[in-house]
């Protein structure tokens, strides 16, 4: 799915929402078996149950690769498991010099075919233009995080203008609202109109909403432009809203309600 | 293997040689299958032929990632195929909130049991801490990389002190010369001098000789400390010195001439 689509399905279903797939093995309801097959059972019933107000799923390679090639097999299949109709994220923040770009690029983008991934941008232009030049996919470089270390070099008050607004600025020139969009927190829903005047089309994909505090009301209020131009994500508040067997159920409700929080701003 | 004992073992091989396995299947010698069996044998004579120079081995995560849970079979083979007596480094440029560090941390240090990773700054202590908690292991912090993009940020001059130098103060006092090392390309010698005097005992991890330029006397005259305190490597320059059947003693060629270069140094 390319960003054009995105914005069709967003406009459809009314609603920003990504589901977050950071599935934990030793997260899942008590029911399911703690291995490959439960983590497989999980995602299905999670997309199934979810894919009706979600129009985009991003999955963290993290929470695969620590069970090593096995749970590679895992985020292929999970891979898989993605309807046609939303836009895939690969959480998997890489980034290096020119050949390796390539290589991860390749790895997200043929051997896994996502729609896109995100990427660091600590490295420079030659580590994020690997990145750019499959077309058809989208490159989510990281702006501003939304955790408490992103005070340490993003928003370090001995620079100005911010790290952060210097990446939004820099990085936005290496690429087109249509492969390219950026990370900006939840948590920081205060900055997002002063965003908006250094990136005004481009998407943001926003994590940080539910377990970590931030508000999606707010961050649409500050966040939306005319195509909509938000991904707002949630992981534990929808794929753990229950433990027992009705968990579908449970993410389908945290889903639909999160959707409709932000169904006014697409 | 430690820091006290990577030291020990550069004392010992008079050596500061870090063997970097990039294995392109496509670059190959011309008599190998360009397959997985393939990589694995040209990795287990890559390292057999170069183990009585090398200090260290770098396995670039991205070569193998590209290839999908097949791939991750290869990076899993090849890591079991590094001797007892080197210092294994997955060089992975990995880095997320604390949750999806922790299980970055844990790919690498349990499931693969590498005894360091590569990680990128970006994010901030939050997201390099979840590294540093695991006991008796190196987290590998990028400090000023080898590649042209590092003007971008870490070297940008509108800002004073340049982004690359307060990574380097600020994240040095999260862990110990035991415990964190970071990454300066060899590309920027001239800058090693200074460094040394933001981060006098440290472990630097040199990339950059060979191919992209580097000159490895240049950098141990202006980078080495008491306790020799470098890693030099060489991916390319070594394990793709001929392509033919001789690729064995060609590789040992080249990796013990990097090696007798920083010899005096050690």
């Amino acid at each position: 799915m390319n960003v054009t689509e995105l914005i069709s399905e967003i406009k459809k279903k009314k609603s920003f929402l990504c589901v977050g797939l950071d599935t934990d093995v030793n997260k899942l309801p008590a029911h399911l078996p703690k291995n490959s097959s439960g983590i497989l059972e999980f995602n299905k019933t999670i997309i199934e149950a979810t894919k009706d107000f979600a129009v985009s799923y991003k999955i963290n390679t993290a929470f695969y690769e620590h069970l090593g090639s096995e749970g590679w097999k895992i985020l292929e299949k999970t891979r898989e498991l993605l309807p046609a109709n939303v836009f895939s994220i690969a959480d998997a923040k890489r980034g290096d010099i020119g050949n390796t770009s390539t290589m991860y690029a390749k790895a997200f983008f043929e051997n896994l075919d996502f729609d896109s991934v995100t990427v660091a941008p600590y490295m420079g232009r030659d580590s994020v233009e690997p990145f750019l030049e499959f077309s058809n996919k989208v490159t989510i470089v990281l702006g501003l995080t939304s955790n408490a270390g992103s005070a340490d070099f993003q928003t370090n008050t001995i620079y100005t203008p911010s790290l952060y607004k210097t990446v939004l600025k820099t990085v936005s020139q290496w690429g087109t609202p249509d492969n390219l969009m950026f990370v900006i927190g939840a948590t920081k829903a205060e900055a997002l109109k002063e965003i908006r005047t250094i990136i005004p089309d481009h998407f943001l994909l926003i994590p940080g909403v539910g377990a970590q505090g931030g508000s999606a009301p707010e961050v649409c209020k500050n966040g939306a432009n005319s195509s909509g131009g938000l991904l707002i994500n949630s992981s534990r508040g929808i794929i753990y809203a229950s433990n027992g067997k009705d968990y579908g159920e449970a993410a389908r409700r945290e889903a639909e309600k999160l959707a409709n929080e932000t169904s006014i701003y697409t």
